[in-house]
C-alpha cells in the first residue's frame, strides 16, 4: 500500500513536494491543501483533490503524511503545532535561533494526540546538520566550517527588492576561493564573515530610479550586506529573466580535525551540495523523511524529532536486509 | 559516568581506538585484551591492564563496551558472534560481500544474550554508505559513483609483497582526475574500472632481484592490479620509510541526480574523505558508535545493528537540546 501524502501549501515548496511523490513508487498524492480559494488553483498531478484548508479535519484519516509547505517566518510556528494534532507531519522550519521553541510546540501538539512530527527537514537545517554531528561526534578535536553557494539567497533577494526603485532582484551568495581552498587543505583558518563570502547582486531598475542611491543602500545595508564585499549588477528585466530564473544553491560543511596521541594526523570530512534547484532539491529531502516519519508512526512512536533522531535507513524504501546487501 | 571500552586485539586498529578513547571526555579505557603474552605488550596508555583474551569472561561486569579490533578475513567472522555472547560490541568488520552472514551471526548471538553489536563500522562500509543510503533516498532518480583515494590500499601492497623479490611496497590507489570531474560536472559518464582509478606502486627489491619480472608480476596480476593502468616505482628502502610510512586515504562518494517534472534540475552530493592516517580515522569512528552502543544498550535494545540504523544524535556526547540548539 502506498503512502498517502497530504501537501499544505502550494508555492516553490508544494509543487517540488509534488514532483518528488511522482518519483517515489511507494508513495501517491492525496490531496493538496490551500488557503487560497481551491477552484482558483490548478496542480500539475491529474485527478488530485485540491481542498481548503479549512477542511483538513475530514481528510484524518486519508492521509498518512502531511507535509507543511509553508514559511519559517509566520507560517510554520502556527501550522507545525497546529497540523500536528491531526496528522503526521514533516517540515522545514529554518529559522535556526527558534528552532528548540517549534521543537517543543510540535513535540507536545504530537504526543497529546498521538503524532510524529519531523521539523527542519531540508538541506540546512538538516542534510549540512547531519555532517556537522557526524563530523562532531567523529573528530571531536576539530573545527566547523560552513560555505553556502554558489547560490540565490531568497532572503536577501527580497530585501533588495524593498528598496525604493528596485523593480526586480536576484542576490548570489559566492564562497570566497581562497577560504575554501585553506579549509580543505587544513590550514583551520579564522575567517571573518567577510572573508568565508561574497555577494553579488542583479537588480533591475524602476523607470527613472536612481542607481547610485540602490546600490550605495544594497551595500550598508545592516546584517543583509554591511559585512560583506558585495558587487551590484544594474540589468534589464529580460536579462534577469533569461540568466537569473533559475534557483541553484549550495555549499559545503566541512569538519577538519586531528588525531594521534601529539595531534599529529589531520583529516578533512567534507559534504559538499551543487543544486539546479533549491525548492526541488529541499522537497526531494522532505518527502524521504515523510516515509521516515510514516515509519515512526507505524512503530507506534510519536512526539517530535529531527534529522538528528531518524535512523538513515527509514528513509529508503528497500528493507535492511536489501540496504546491507547493496549500499552498505 | 564514563563509558568503559575494552579494546581486543593491539594492532594498528587498537592503537587508534586507544588515542580515540584518550580524546573522548566520556569514556575510559578498561583494559586491552591481546592473543599475546600479556607481559610481553606495552601500551601507550599509563595504568589499563592488558590482559589475555582467555579471560574476558571475568571482564563481563567491568567494560561497557567492547571494541573488536581484528582483521575482517579471519578474526571478526569467529570474533564478532563470539564476544556479542559476552559484550556489547563494535567492530569494523569490512569484507562487503560477506555482510550478511557476518550480521545474521552477531544479531544472533546478540539477541540470544540481550547485547547489541554494531558491525561494519569504519569509513567503507560506514560513512560511505551512509553517504549512499542518503543520496540514493533523496534522489531516487540518480546514479552513484564511489572513487578511493590517493590512499594506501594494504591489500594491494600486500599483495605486491608476495611476489618473489620483493623486499618491501606500498600501492597507492588514486582517482583518474578527469573522472571525478566529469562526475562531480554532473555529465553522469558509464565508466570502466580503468577509466575510475589508476595504482602506483612503490617497490624495493631483494638484493640481485629481477625489476622486470616484478613489474610484469604486479601489472598483469589478476583483480588487483590487471584491469588498472599501473606505474611500479623501483625505491630504496629509506626513501621507503621517508616517504611512504603513513597510511594515508580518503575518496568520495558522490550522488548525481536529477528532479522535475521534465527531469530538468540536476543535483550533485559529494562525501569527501581526506585523511592522514586511515588507521587513525576508522577508529575514531568506531569509537564514536561505540557510544551509540552504549546508548542503544542503556535502552534496553538487543541485536545487530549497523551505522544505517543508528540515529545520528546517539554518536555524539551532547543531548538532544544541546544539538538542537548548536548543530541542527
Amino acid at each position: 500500500m502506498s503512502i498517502r501524502i497530504g501537501i499544505l501549501g502550494y508555492g516553490n515548496l508544494g509543487r517540488g513536494v509534488e514532483c518528488a511523490v511522482a518519483a517515489s513508487p511507494d508513495m501517491e498524492l492525496a490531496a493538496v491543501f490551500t488557503r487560497r480559494d481551491p477552484a482558483s488553483l490548478s496542480i500539475a498531478t491529474a485527478g488530485v483533490p485540491v481542498v481548503s484548508v479549512k477542511d483538513t479535519e475530514s481528510w484524518r484519516d486519508k492521509i498518512d503524511v502531511m507535509i507543511l509547505c509553508g514559511g519559517s517566518a509566520t507560517d510554520l510556528p502556527v501550522q507545525g503545532p497546529e497540523y500536528a494534532r491531526q496528522f503526521h507531519v514533516v517540515d522545514s522550519f529554518d529559522t535556526h535561533a527558534r528552532i528548540p521553541e517549534h521543537y517543543e510546540a510540535v513535540d507536545k501538539a504530537a504526543k497529546e494526540t498521538g503524532h510524529i512530527g519531523i521539523i527542519s527537514v531540508g538541506w540546512d537545517p538538516g542534510l549540512f546538520s547531519l555532517a556537522r554531528v557526524y563530523g562532531n561526534a567523529i573528530l571531536p578535536d576539530g573545527k566547523d566550517y560552513t560555505f553556502w553557494g554558489r547560490g540565490v539567497s531568497q532572503g536577501h533577494s527580497d530585501a533588495i527588492r524593498r528598496i525604493r526603485g528596485v523593480r526586480d532582484a536576484r542576490q548570489y551568495t559566492v564562497p570566497v576561493p581562497e577560504a575554501l581552498e585553506a579549509v580543505r587543505a587544513g590550514k583551520d583558518p579564522d575567517l571573518t564573515t567577510r572573508q568565508k563570502h561574497t555577494r553579488e547582486c542583479y537588480v533591475v531598475l524602476e523607470e527613472g530610479a536612481d542607481a547610485a542611491y540602490v546600490e550605495q543602500a544594497i551595500k550598508t545595508m545592516p546584517n543583509y550586506f554591511d559585512e560583506y564585499d558585495t558587487t551590484v549588477h544594474f540589468i534589464s528585466e529580460e536579462e534577469l529573466q533569461k540568466n537569473h530564473s533559475r534557483l541553484p544553491h549550495g555549499g559545503s560543511v566541512i569538519r577538519s580535525g586531528r588525531t594521534g596521541h601529539q595531534k599529529e594526523n589531520h583529516h578533512v570530512m567534507e559534504f559538499k551540495l551543487d543544486l539546479d534547484s533549491n525548492p526541488e532539491f529541499t522537497t526531494s529531502v522532505l518527502v524521504a523523511y515523510a516515509r521516515a516519519a510514516y515509519r515512526l508512526a507505524e512503530e507506534g512512536q510519536t512526539g517530535c524529532r529531527t534529522v538528528l533522531d531518524v535512523p538513515p535507513a527509514y528513509l529508503c524504501t528497500q528493507s535492511g536486509e536489501e540496504l546491507r546487501a547493496h549500499l552498505l
